[in-house]
């Protein structure tokens, strides 16, 4: 029920349609109902259900600020039916239900249209990712996601208790409150990285080996992944406040910029994210290369002291029958603290280029 | 019949040509003949024939918009002939008979020229290039592969079968789906680009050898390959936004807007891909590196060990008369011991290292 | 009482809040009183007391200039009074106990928010870092520090002397000296990082080992902390000249042109720190490379004598009983000219590749 | 009678001369007499003539279009004699004179100056240099080349033929008649480029040694002098259409657009090269890692078998009186097969590692 | 006498001080004297004498245009003396008298500061550095040097040879002069650094060990240091034609512009050498890399062909009673020539592998 962070793993795609033609590109999935839960309020009246398909052309008659929220994108002929019932434009629609479009901000003079990328840390303590569309109208926000999560929770939450500054708001603020809640997410998906950064780091460290290349492989894609869908957030709120839109209230321009704000910091923290695991590519080699240094010095140790006695001790092992030291009663002696003196010069020799 | 992707092998060229001489600059290809598809269209009609050069001077009397693809640019004359028909200006007819021209969109008042790359995986999995041209003119859209190619087959196929949105429109509409069906190809190629990459990265991690940076190499060129060639289609489109040009109707431009997205998606694809493969370049680095050191280490273990025991079985193996230890009946199993316990030590102290 | 450089250890962060809420993210630190200390100032006047909570509200009331300085911003309740009382938006007042908001400039009519960090030497020579606000109003300015400090001391002692520009001046003026007291400590952080970078250097060239690369790693960490810290600050001078507000008098722009001056060559220096720290893990590599060459030539020097001379040995070491050249007296001084003749051989090459 | 691309290697030049002091700066020539050939032409008349510096004054009188070729920029006195008989400014006469000077367009309302670097390959297919120099007025061009070379040749036979578009040209048409062929020059140097790099990448595969490097250095030298050449050249057609002169028609400004395109195209190809080699760079270490880790794994595969069986062996080589073994008939097999099993096991380890 | 470019080792700072403190910042120097030489000039007359400190205030009733020339910032009294003589801000007194200081130009309404960095090699080869301040007035233009030099001859002699340009021109002329004696040296010591950087890669290339690692080192802080000083520098001329001063006379702007045009080469040539450097340290590690290799091949080569021969001979030294191959007439050479053999085969199977 979820989407991993893969580099380059997007699904098939049919080539050759006109634009405009609504085609659910993303993980197979055909057997899941799309839920659509429609959420209406105004400053005293709150109602919250579950609706059906059929029921969605009696949604503009009601009154107050109206936010549809719709649980899947793999049907193309639910999609096809809310173009038709909210007015909007094929290509809005094709890009709803492509899960590799990338964030952008579409503004089509009646409605607005807004892409991102929502990352979360499930319950394994992976990242994952969803694609998440809105369409803010004047009366309504229409609100599109892969999977039933739970990331809108606190809006609802703020909505059903009635808090006067979003109760009072148009779907504007709404807005601003459902992308809040997704960049307050990011926070926690930028520390997680963080945690697995610095166990990465401390397991090299430790104890370098293999495993620490997959996985600071399997890291690395992971920030390209999310490195390419933040960056084009950066211009999506200047975007929208150069817009002439009547959609946008200015009493609400402060709420974007912090919007903005938060944005950034994220932003930067991928960016900072990716030049540390450059680093530590940088510092497995430097381990490694370190420790092949200290295994090579204990055999070069080894060997330099030991291969010269050897040869001594094989010329002595010859059977010639005229070595006249053979028979000297000292020779022994003699022989045993030349190896000892050769063994302790290079040793020695060792020692003075401190390689010990 | 394709080109691949070769960096630095551009085929030759002359010297000293006054600007405007059309030279055919691309692999040589003598015998094959160059064919002229007209279609011509509008709401209600639709032709489509097979026209020889002959017919071109008819082409501007008939209704209709028109569309001729020409198959082929390695005929010099022929391009003059449409050249002079259509009054293009021997600055376009110059480039669009260089297959190495980059992609770029060039302003004449009364026809718009634009370049592009196309890019396909062909049947073997391999990604081929094609130089492709447009120009357009105010009834007219002038179309030039390098290859007979199914590229267009869609872009036929909706015209043929009379949708309406295409045949009520005029060249520029035609002009975006034909880039478009370019930019869709985009998507596959990419797609490929990043299989080979994840391939190359499972082969380097299960049996790094030489092969791998050889692959890596050629991945490496493609990908420059198709940067160089997709980097400059990111300012076509919205030069063309700029144009004060009568060709390109307001109605449209929400499609254009469209296509800028697709390529700029392709664009940031290609750059993750070139630091994703960089980044496996240190991969396989790091992937040797630490396979040297497992190599060395058995190495230096066996060796370590080996040595010094050598060193005392050389030792008693000398012919010395006077060496008092061989005649002790305990002398044997007593070095034997010590031999067992020097071996054990170094045993440990690569135990103790981690080595082992 | 301070905070270390640490990438990625950000402290936890609720979800889901509505923007505005005031909550305290930062290192957990429940017991500590806060202080608040007032100063008021004119050019004949000057008080300054600690106050309490409860005398908040007659601040406002008092004549001159005033400088309300806060130590301590992990109680929300505070905070929150100190917001009402002086007006301040709530979107603010979440930034000032945000321990992780990153340096920036806000603009609400009335007043002016600024946020920074102060880096500073402490006594142990490490670098440490603490989260700073500013709000600037035409007759007050607070300052929000995390702990107590001294590093106002300079602008307090100015005050207290009666010095007459800051004496005279107006908040802005005061903002000023303030901003530029933290300024003058980058200064000293940078001397420092400089110092420990040199030192590692130092280290690294006379005994590499797999420490350095741990205080490599650590350095870069800081010294990516401190970026991403320092760069926004760039544009907060800038933008408060844009500003166009009755709060920054014309006759201080100078001062500011000069704070933004030393902010400038601070984050030329930090660049120019990032890029040196690049080089010494290239550094690293490069004498660790060369030592093992040097461990490699003389194990291959040792060996590749020794074991020639072994082989010759070894084989008049054998026990047939029919090998001629056993029983001629010649033969051992012939054998043992022969080795010294291939070891002498053996190690000219060597002189000659000049690997010794 | 040529330069080649070497980094860091420029010509003494004197201090403290006043600007505008003409001084040559390049390689030392000095007997070679310098050439000046002048070419007067419009679209009924042509005539080409060496002249000698006495008949410069006359030039001005003629009627017609003129160009003027000085092959040679040695002599500080004819530059000089030129400049006041053409009314160049001092300044102008200096960056002439200096071959160091990068390439740069100057407008001096009724002149404009462009200096250029030409590249071509020579006879020998080594890439070599040159400063060109254009002075464009109204009635006359003056080109300085620093060689006699043939590169202007095809646009003298343009002209000498009458082809009509260059002959009714004014100077603005002549300058980029000759900028274009220049610019031709560029294509075949980046071509020749390429087959180096090539060539290099092949060397390297098939038989890495430190002749690569050599090679590999010398390349990056020629790409980053190139770099530095050609990058300033982006600037320049457009200040060339930003310049309200003149001495630019409208009509020509297609042509300019035309050259823009293929310095742009140059200029990209130079990036690409420089990636491109830091990239073999990086390959030849990889080539080098590998090639080491398989000499290792042969060397640790015998090294590691036989060893061991080296242990055996000297045990039962040596020489006590009380070994039990040695008396046993069945002992010598029994060992033989010993060392076969001790062989075979750690033989089969290395087939497990995949190391053989 | 002169100072060393080294990063990161800045002079001592005191914390606190208001902004407008002078405080002498760099290198310990209390005894020397400062020497204030002050040249009057106009068309006809000319005076050059050394003045002191009592001197200052008539030196402004004196008609023509004045140069006083500083020799040492180290006498913060001094300063502040000129400071109010001149009518100079407190600021710039500041940055005047720090030798940190970054280059700049400021602009105060009736005078222009400028802040620069002078580097010249000295007698031995070295690259030197030193703070030089101008303050520019409409009547006097005094310069700050760090140490008594030479640099400035060149333009006393044309001072004092009455050229007519220089003597003509006013203060923003003489500044020209000034400063483009100071970048006239960049080119020299630019040069130098190429010499260097070249006679290291030599180095390298013959004789590879740890003191270039210590030289490549150094000449990357000197190449920092450089770009540190020289990169602002590029945007002064520019500001300085943003201007509206009555200080610069258009006359002079072409020459400001050829100031202009010196610079920015300087700095495309300090990037070049800066990538040019990387490239060094990757060559370096290239070059350790092969010789690696090439030690390691001959170790393997010795090591692989002696050591099974040495285990033959091993296994016919062993004392076993019953070893039939021992007793029979023909078993030396046989064993003699198996050894020989399995030498061959090694020998020519690294022979294949193209190792030797």
């Amino acid at each position: 029920m979820s989407v991993k962070l893969r580099l380059f793993r997007t699904p098939p795609k049919k080539i050759g349609l006109s634009p405009g033609t609504i085609e659910y590109i993303g993980e197979t999935r055909h057997d899941e109902k799309i839920r659509l839960t429609l959420i209406s309020y105004d400053l005293q009246n709150f109602s919250e259900e579950e609706i059906v398909e059929e029921q969605l052309d009696s949604i503009l008659k009601q009154a107050g600020t109206k936010w549809l929220d719709i649980n899947g994108i793999h049907n193309p002929q639910i999609i096809e039916k809310i173009g038709k019932t909210f007015d909007i434009h094929s290509l809005v629609l094709e890009d709803i239900a492509n899960t590799t479009q990338q964030p952008k901000i579409e503004d089509y003079d009646d409605l607005i249209y807004i892409a991102l990328k929502m990352f979360y840390v499930d319950s394994n303590n992976e990242i994952k990712m969803e694609h998440i569309n809105f369409v803010v109208k004047e009366k309504i926000l229409i609100s599109f996601q892969e999977f039933r999560g739970d990331v809108f929770d606190p809006v609802r939450k703020r909505l059903r208790d009635g808090r006067k500054k979003i109760r009072s708001g148009q779907t504007d603020y709404l807005m601003h409150a459902l992308m809040d809640s997704i960049v307050d997410n990011y926070y926690h998906v930028i520390n997680r990285m963080g945690e697995k950064i610095n166990s990465l780091k401390k397991s090299i460290t430790y104890n370098a080996n293999k495993n620490n290349l997959l996985e600071l492989d399997k890291l690395y894609d992971e920030i390209l992944v999310m490195q390419n869908s933040l960056e084009p957030l950066n211009s999506i709120i200047p975007e929208l406040q150069e817009f002439d839109s009547k959609l946008f209230h200015e009493e609400n321009h402060l709420y974007f910029r912090d919007l903005q704000d938060h944005i950034t910091q994220t932003s930067a923290s991928i960016v900072t994210a990716k030049e540390k695991l450059s680093s530590i590519n940088d510092y497995y080699l430097a381990v490694i290369s370190n420790r092949t240094n200290e295994v090579m010095k204990t055999l070069a140790l080894v060997a330099t002291i030991c291969v010269p006695i050897t040869v001594i001790a094989g010329i002595y092992g010859m059977n010639f029958q005229y070595m006249p030291e053979l028979s000297s009663p000292h020779a022994y002696p003699i022989v045993l603290s030349t190896m000892a003196i050769v063994g302790g010069i290079l040793f020695g020799y060792f020692k003075k280029k401190k390689w010990i």
